[in-house]
């Protein structure tokens, strides 16, 4: 196994010590409570909190999404799997400033019971606390079974609209309502053309011919929908934006953001080559396209592949919440894009 | 071969044709030379130019830096070689504002060569022309041969100083002077896991056993100094900082930024547990260590590797070049770091 790390049962914890060494302007862990990471900077005051909580090994989900106009806390778990109710409860406790707290996270099933036994952990101490899981990979399951829909990348775009809300000072019950609306407008479909490695396995997690690709795999390699034959990237781009439309329609006068998400080990080169083929059959349809994030948003370690999100944005609101500006320790959004 | 292009021949073009769809607000096509790039928002009146050129292959270096407080153009060749001199020329010709161009990029044969051809053809048209290539790979040859090493990822240290200073309006004189300067305390050393694939020829450059690593192999596969079995991270830490230090001690008192760069398949997680224990050792002898880089700043398409760069800050002017806020399509920096 050619990975760099040391004690596999440390990889986590180490990874975690070398974020915190690298940016002890953004981030800190809590006291107590090595697992929750917060912010580093000061919090407006009364601010609605957010956390959210996972397995690790997709950075820089979750936790690199902590900060300025995003989220106030990540409980975080060992590799693809979920930190516990206890972990998530300090964390809750920790970013409540008497608003309540949003708890947002990706529909899993570890990930549900936790937070739901952390909840009413919450409650006990009279902290109120909201839930809102986000299920954006639509090949995970078909729309009439939605609420077994896992959550991949499309959480970098509801932690960016919840998060910019509570900067903004809207109050809990206001977070969650535009959160849920974004979530109406967000879906997100993966491809994989290689496996990732567990520290603690060593082995590939699954494999795929090497004429192969899988269609709709998820961050941790759960299977796909299909398995095609490797294609090219414009024929890749048609299929994804296809698999999206049926389920949200992109027609003329439509506004929507993509991000175009790197799985770890492939190019930039060839994000930004499908890139570009979405962003045409796009503007050929009168889509407007909004300010794009190509790169990597939610890998699974050194897995090949990519995943589309799309974010349909003709909501004013929530396109000013989309471009409000965030500064964390792996993401930024400043200034002004050509609208 | 499992990569998401169309022609492999399209590879390059349809890469900057995807960067330049999605950054419309950082960077556009140089009229009549789609192969140099510059930026898109207007620049200080009277600046000192700053282009810089290369292959392709290698986002976000070279043209990920051409931004605010870095550069102002970049030649783009095709995959892993140079571009051509007439491409240069044009650059050099767009971005020069009367008070010359500074042409800082890696010591190459091939950008050598076209770079020293387009300073003449710029030189007939009176436009000053200053040359700095970067050598910064102490792994590609010994320290009295500095005139054949390569230059990698340390160029985004020499891109962030020279850039600083041109935005602070420095003369093209005092641009190179801090330049050559922080060149003089840069020093870059990588280690390979697996090759990468040139989308032309289909199959991997090279091979790496499967329980082996390369130390010292350059960007494009180029062969380091030593095969040695894998080893942990905290290991291949000392060994790399060990290699480092000969030529650039550090110790008490010593101010230090660290690059920890990821060759294109490494996932974020491992590059912390790397970097946690460089800053560890760096720490135990007395080393302060600024605001550090960590993630993908010169990568070689999906290799799997990294290379650690290090940066000797203790002269006050370039620590505050260093320092100096930038904004590009694929880096930012603002905001204070603890000191």
């Amino acid at each position: 196994m050619k990975k760099f790390l040391n004690n596999p049962e440390a990889f986590v914890d180490e990874t975690l010590e070398g974020i915190l060494l690298a940016h002890p302007d953004k981030l800190k862990a809590l006291p107590d409570t090595p697992r929750v990471i917060i912010r580093a900077d000061s919090v407006k005051p009364g601010k609605t909190g957010i956390i959210t909580g996972g397995g690790s090994g997709h950075l820089p989900t979750f936790l690199g999404y902590v900060g300025q106009g995003m989220l106030d806390a990540c409980a975080v778990g060992n590799v693809f799997a979920s930190p516990s109710a206890q972990v998530m409860y300090n964390g809750i406790k920790a970013v409540d400033q008497g608003a309540g707290v949003l708890c947002l996270y990706g529909n899993y099933g570890g990930d549900r019971m936790n937070f739901d036994m952390a909840c009413e952990m919450a409650d006990m101490d009279d902290i109120i606390c909201e839930q809102i899981r986000v299920k954006d990979d639509l090949a995970s399951a078909p729309p009439e079974s939605e609420e077994n829909r896992r959550g991949v990348a499309g959480l970098f775009f509801a932690y960016k609209i919840a998060g910019a809300a509570a900067d903004k000072m809207m109050d809990l019950k206001g977070v969650c309502e535009v959160t849920r609306r974004a979530l109406e407008n967000i879906r997100s479909i993966g491809v994989a053309t290689t496996p990732c490695v567990l520290p603690q396995v060593g082995s590939p997690t699954f494999t795929i011919n090497e004429d192969e690709i899988e269609i709709g795999m998820g961050i941790h390699g759960e299977p796909g929908i299909e398995t095609r034959k490797m294609m090219g990237a414009d024929e890749l781009a048609e299929l994804l934006i296809g698999k999206i439309s049926v389920e949200l329609p992109l027609g003329v006068g439509d506004r929507a953001a993509l991000l175009v998400n790197g799985l770890g080990a492939t190019p930039r080169e060839e994000l930004y080559i499908v890139f570009r083929k979405l962003a045409k059959l796009l503007a050929q349809r009168g889509v407007k396209l909004v300010r794009p994030e190509i790169g990597e948003f939610a890998t699974s370690m050194e897995m090949a592949g990519l995943s589309l999100s799309v974010f349909k944005l003709n909501d004013e609101e929530l396109y000013n919440l989309y471009e409000y500006p965030a500064e964390t320790s792996f993401y930024h959004k400043t200034g002004e894009y050509p609208s």
